[in-house]
């Protein structure tokens, strides 16, 4: 097995149980815990395989990626009192997935041979937080990247190191690519770091486009 | 006209009702109810095409299932009184798409050439799924795939039976998947089959990400 | 620079700042209204682009359109205030992008040589709505395009005489696209038309699909 698969097995579990615990907290019944796990760990590979002309998406032909989404919602199912107790559960697969799957969406944009920055910095991001913008639209909340900027900067950061270091050290890069976005997601979160709004008085100001 | 045609218009069909009933029921003005008609009738389909790589999608080449959507919508717009009256009518409406486009869809990608069952499972889902999901998330409701656990199991078992019939029986296989797909649908419905929500006690848990 | 190009930076611009202003509206942080901006302006485009085949979508390989989105949503920031008390700012800057974006998806289907009339009057539709689809789907609201049908109706206008025009006067099809979608657009604003709602009676009926 190599590094990469690796990655993404563990991507693919911290997102799954992502996705489980909103879809429980949501009360969804079974079925529907099952099927938010498997579109937030599966999404974002699948958004970024139709971009990059991979088609039909990986994640979509190989099932042992949906395998294990399938067997981590059911574990999270079963042991939801224990995750749910361990503190920031959800907070913490949430930054694995998006270390690991920034690192996974940039390196496939280089494996299939493109080398503009631009794209490879958008297949991270997009892979990264993909499943969670679903995840998020189909539970009928703004998702997380666009109310928490430390989330998709840490993605960002995170890409941005992959493609320096990728030439002179590909595996390194990967591992860098994950502890950079891990780490930067990580710390936001415990330091609260917030960014301030634009403007807090705009509030009560026309938003209807008509 | 081929079998597989005929499902398509009847397919088609139903979800472009089902979708001009939610517009209508939301409020929507009359071209939002025939563009929200249109995306829940064709969107499943335009999808899947981009997932197995049929480019351009055939509902946006081919102008008649456009043009039978739009028909439909208009019929719905007009006769609104007498199939609200129906009873249950956008439910039965909506299983015979579900049906119907499970079986076009794991149909499309096994002429294709595809053969992971895997895929062909997911693309009927994806198919028969698709348009309703849009139609739940732009009329701001968490789709119904989600909330109805019964809902996405009917179309995977019906897409299961299609993929075991095949390779005997083709055309038989796509009747065999419509009847299991709507059967166990409409079985729910009647039936008011709940699978239990995980835990009711999860409610007012942590569920913001941070 | 040629005149399409010209184009797009005036409806990447228009469309950008439309995003942010409704991110700024929705109270979300300087990431936010970015991400959204970037969203707003180069998601129709994106999806345009995979549905014709144009693999990697160009508005992910070509960096100036991400820039130039990425300062507009900066400016917008800074000069909110000024923006703001313009009336119908965003309205204008909405219709302007519309209409721009009409214009170049429906000449995009074009140059790939595809000459289907209804192929290409829905690429017009889909690069000029897919944005602001997103957009709105994003920040929680029921895309504009649906509660305001002479947004849709406008796109289609547009490409229609720009599918009429095309043949005789390329160049001038993409200028009277802009001009009879944005005219319709504006003109629908000012005269506040609207067209009726279908049954006002049918609010409180069955809206649930079980």
């Amino acid at each position: 097995m190599t590094l990469i698969e690796t990655f993404v097995y563990f991507g693919t579990i911290a997102f799954a149980i992502s996705g489980a615990l909103v879809a429980i907290d949501k009360k969804l019944d079974v079925f529907g815990v099952l099927l938010l796990a498997l579109t937030t760990a599966l999404a974002g590979g699948v958004i970024r395989d139709i971009m990059i002309g991979q088609i039909p998406p990986v994640n979509l032909v190989d099932p042992q990626y949906f395998l294990i989404s399938l067997l981590s919602a059911l574990i999270t199912i079963l042991f939801y009192e224990i995750i749910i107790k361990l503190n920031h559960s959800v907070i913490i697969f949430d930054a694995i997935g998006l270390g690991v799957f920034t690192a996974v969406g940039a390196n496939a944009a280089i494996m299939l041979g493109y080398s503009q920055p631009f794209l490879i910095v958008a297949m991270g991001l997009v892979t990264g937080i993909g499943g969670g913008v679903l995840r998020d639209v189909f539970t009928q909340q703004i998702p997380l990247v666009f109310r928490k900027e430390i989330y998709g900067i840490a993605s960002i950061a995170g890409s941005v190191s992959l493609y320096f270091v990728y030439e002179y050290a590909p595996n390194l890069s990967l591992y860098l690519c994950l502890f950079v976005t891990f780490s930067i997601r990580m710390l936001a979160v415990k330091m609260n770091w917030n960014v301030p709004i634009v403007r807090k008085a705009a509030v009560d100001s026309k938003r209807n486009l008509t």
